[in-house]
């Protein structure tokens, strides 16, 4: 692969986000439109956006900023975690937005854009935001938005399997995309990696002020999980339910954290890693069953529970995994959603066998987007005439469609990103801001004319 | 005292933590559960949802990310003040949840959860995110931790004497919360330190990075203080007054505080700690009587008299209770709580006197727990009976309660946290993150093998 | 000027300040009173203080920490920028409340306040806000205080014009905020630095961390840029269609800000300051057109051309005007808000022409201040009579207004500027925290007696 340095594929991501850009820019000027003015009642309009737009908000600053500035305990990587969290957090929305409109909103012609559907892919787009961690700072940017234009597509159809043909009932979406962009990112993990150990790389070491940014990050994310599990439940006792749910389970998430950290450690000492990710175990695992009506020792329980499995996680199934598997897991999203996922799916077999049945939560078409009045009709007839055990088993075999799928997928995907031409960054320079935006900062950047020189390594070096 | 290192209580922490979150779980799985579906309309309970719950948002983002960057202007102390402020707090909020319940809400051997309930939990927490300030550093996280598993009874029995007992007005929690947790924090730090001098440690003094940090977090509690004063008010005028109240007394801190720092200045220059301080002044200051019908000048100059008294006690009264008292006050929380609250309490008395009767904020009983509707009643009576006069005594007793019940109850808080095995780090090891936390800078850290070092060192130069 | 040290105007900026707070004060005593308990149904007030307070209090966040933190970006400067953002916010808040009351809402020698009018002060402030950018670093706050005295009642005069006079739509300020405050800060910085070619000054220069400051600025503003533009939009159809496009527009523009700044640079590198700056353009332009029944794919069209130009504009257009015009920009607020305002002007001619006369976005009336029910009436015919070519020919007469209005404004407000006494930093102490603050940071500051020193010399260069 002799291709001389003036020939990089540095060009491949502007043209690549160009192209869609442009691409996205004719699909909406043929087939997207708002809904008629007179199609609804004022009122009612805006009563909705009055009662969703705060979720909504509080769902944005969520993504950009509290899981970008989660992404920034990385020292030298810190502008690129925010960034990209940010670049990919755009494109796959409205990646989303196009093929879940061409699934089910197409009609006559037309997709009718509202905050609900915009509120629809931002969440597909979450499932990408995640998986990214498992390789996060060395994969490059088109590697990254390679991956999320083949995972934005998977999540859609195993969304669409999990919640409306099985019925599964994930209000907080643990199955649908915690479990799901977390397997899938394990899976491009392993397949773009395959048995090559990842050495520890002298910048990955967080510093006390990245790891400061960090766990800023991470309070901002544990304040307003509530409206990110509650904002597609029915308004009313099941919304605040919902949200004394994760309220109570991401309370007894931050302390036993400190409890499992704190006893795990010879001298006492908690990891910041723990904080950071421990706090927000409880948030993920109570997600699917936020909104059914189990006791609120229930949400303690399970919060402190996922604390435990994520901290253990960290401490000793990461490295392990690492060693017998070789399997990289950058920011430890299996520790994050994986574990703690599959802890909240397992609770909510529990929870649907336990619970009456006139009682259970949410009814699983409100997550999918509105599939028309007879679809629904339907569905509820399917739904209610089954008892608890089939639906405790539908829970459960979502969980297996999503974490099956999701590896597959994954392993899919990780393989395309081994293409050449994608400009994987040589190890040398993972974890380095100065790959990919020019700063300024002297002290940090790794040589006087690095620009060029990296640019001959990175094609030297890849694979 | 001479216990080996390897027995050193550093599993203090995890344990007494582990021990109250199981018991916390066994409370909730016995007395604790939800409102019945069917005992509310469902879009009633959607509107209480929908009004109360971006206020409730609102002051989560500042207790937790607010209060703890603001925290953060200790250098080598920021990862520490923030974690340990996020701990307190849900540490006191579920500690305060139980004991409200048991006091205000047991009936027919349950408690019903709801947002409410959980919102005034956190606004007891808040009492010790305050208190902390006066000893924040010198303290372990230990005695963080007994302190706040005793001044929560203390505010719970305070509050009520106050807001029930003698019917003072007090929405945004002047007296209430902020009173009494400067006074409960200056009592621990007067009982903790006792005659010893502090002397200036090397790590006290903030860089420009962190400064920076800690105006950040004043910012975000610049802008979220008005949900905080709010949230409890009627519905209607009385929440728009305080609103608007609290944006123009806060709006007159900011400019004051610019004012008297730069006067006071040889060179003209402002101080960090008087911005980060000051601009907060009028909003502890307009708490109780930001509903009453008090006209917007009143509100103004509350705010610029609260920022001067906030900036002259930074300038003038702290380092003189240092020096006559040995009274050691590592936030000034004596100048951001405790002047600011005690103007404000005058104020309310002028306010009380000065109103019409019929035009005065809030009923007492509303920040009171719901007390039922026969008890309600009582109080209406017993409080519209009283006239101009006597509702001004009320709130000048109940500052008096506030200050002398608080004093006296963190001298023996104070007093308690002095035994040993509380782990109360040695002089030469205060405000060092390194001592809590794994942190991985070298640079910063104290030497290569600290960790045993400090434990010893701890225990020999412990009290 | 051999004034000595010991009466350098230091003591100005208090002194003015000061006399400010208490005229203020005074004025609200006389003039400013609140609502009328009676006057208006409680549950009205309510809904109206649950529809607008959390939109109220995005934008409060977006000034106050996003615009805050995005001008940190000057690495020893931070303190400063955020800290002097957030007073020039309350003074000109403050200030435009006195002279919005006096212009328009005063009826039988009161002022009746409430949140509405509040806001609408706040988005005079922000055209202060943003004019700063244009000489950030190189003005004393002192300067800053003037312009800003000089800035809102000019504003309020153009916005009268533009929006009361001409009827132009404008619900987002395109024209009468950004354009307006952006030639208005150009004017300033052309007469106040004259022909004087402004040298790259050494603590211009970001360092990584004061970028990565910057963007979490930038990502915030991004997130609740929706608010900004919505809030005065008519409830139902056409808030909700203000939000779509606004954020339809800003998601087109991270994108095509990476595509633009990518292709610009050889190596493919983004540059720091156009991710910071590009984001945003897309609300800028889309603001004067969010409401109007344009289709989804012009807001995306429109997100996606600003941030070209946007791009360009830092690239290609500063440079030249620095050169040829000796024009200084600090921030580069002409790429931000002058260009995509512009567009977006442009744009909204378009749209007027092109949409059916019923469908129209908003009532020009909405946004200036509650005129009467009489001259709405007037208004009303006046604009209902008036064909598409008539309002869009407003649209552009409007456009020209601001940028003729805030030119001339701003050159002889900048000339102002140059008054001696108003302590213009010198050269050698621009970009510097530690003229303003006591920072305590010793190896960052600029020697050890610098404060009599920097006063001297601040003295000796002044002009």
């Amino acid at each position: 692969m002799a291709v001389p340095p003036s020939t990089y594929p540095r060009r491949l991501l502007p043209l690549f986000l160009g192209l869609f850009q442009g691409a996205l820019l004719l699909f909406f000027a043929l087939f997207v439109t708002y809904d008629e003015p007179s199609a609804q009642d004022t009122s009612l309009v805006a009563n909705q956006v009055y009662s969703s737009f705060p979720f909504f908000q509080d769902i944005q600053v969520m993504l950009v900023v509290g899981l970008g500035l989660l992404l920034t305990f990385l020292p030298r990587y810190g502008f690129s975690a925010l960034t990209h969290n940010f670049l990919l957090l755009n494109f796959s929305m409205q990646w989303a937005l196009v093929l879940q409109g061409l699934l089910h909103h197409f009609h006559h012609g037309q997709i009718h854009l509202d905050l609900h559907k915009l509120l629809l892919s931002v969440f597909a787009a979450v499932t990408v935001l995640i998986s990214v961690g498992a390789i996060l700072g060395r994969a490059s940017p088109c590697q990254l938005l390679v991956m999320a234009t083949c995972e934005i597509p998977l999540y859609l159809a195993s969304e669409w399997v999990i919640v409306t043909c099985l019925g599964v009932q994930d209000v907080g979406g643990t199955i649908t995309i915690h479990i799901f962009s977390c397997y899938f990112g394990l899976g491009v993990s392993k397949a773009l990696f395959r048995a090559t150990q990842q050495p520890l790389h002298p910048k990955e070491t967080p510093t006390t002020s990245s790891d400061l940014m960090s766990v800023v990050g991470t309070l901002i994310l544990w304040v307003f999980w509530p409206s990110f599990v509650a904002v597609l439940c029915q308004p009313g006792d099941a919304q605040h339910r919902a949200i004394l749910n994760t309220l109570l389970a991401m309370s007894a998430s931050a302390i036993t954290t400190v409890v499992v950290s704190g006893l795990l450690d010879r001298d006492g000492k908690l990891s910041p890693g723990h904080v950071q990710n421990g706090s927000l175990a409880g948030g993920v695992a109570i997600g699917v069953l936020a909104d059914m009506a189990v006791p609120p020792a229930a949400a303690l329980a399970l919060g402190s529970l996922s604390a435990v499995l994520c901290v253990l996680g960290f401490r000793f199934l990461t490295p392990l995994l690492a060693r017998k598997l070789t399997l990289h897991d950058q920011c430890g999203i299996h520790n994050l959603h994986g574990l703690p996922g599959i802890l909240g799916a397992a609770a909510s077999v529990v929870a649907v066998l336990a619970a009456p049945q006139d009682t259970a939560g949410s009814h699983p078409s409100q997550l999918s987007p509105a599939g028309g009045n007879a679809s629904e009709a339907v569905l509820e007839g399917q739904w209610g005439s089954r008892g608890a055990g089939g639906r405790a088993l539908c829970q459960a075999a979502g969980l297996a469609v999503a974490v099956a799928a999701s590896l597959l997928a994954g392993l899919l995907t990780g393989s395309a990103l081994r293409l050449p031409g994608l400009a994987r960054p040589p190890e040398r320079l993972c974890f380095e801001d100065s790959l990919y935006f020019k700063i300024h900062d002297q002290a940090e950047s790794p040589g006087p004319d690095c620009s060029a020189e990296e640019g001959a390594l990175a094609l030297k070096e890849q694979v």
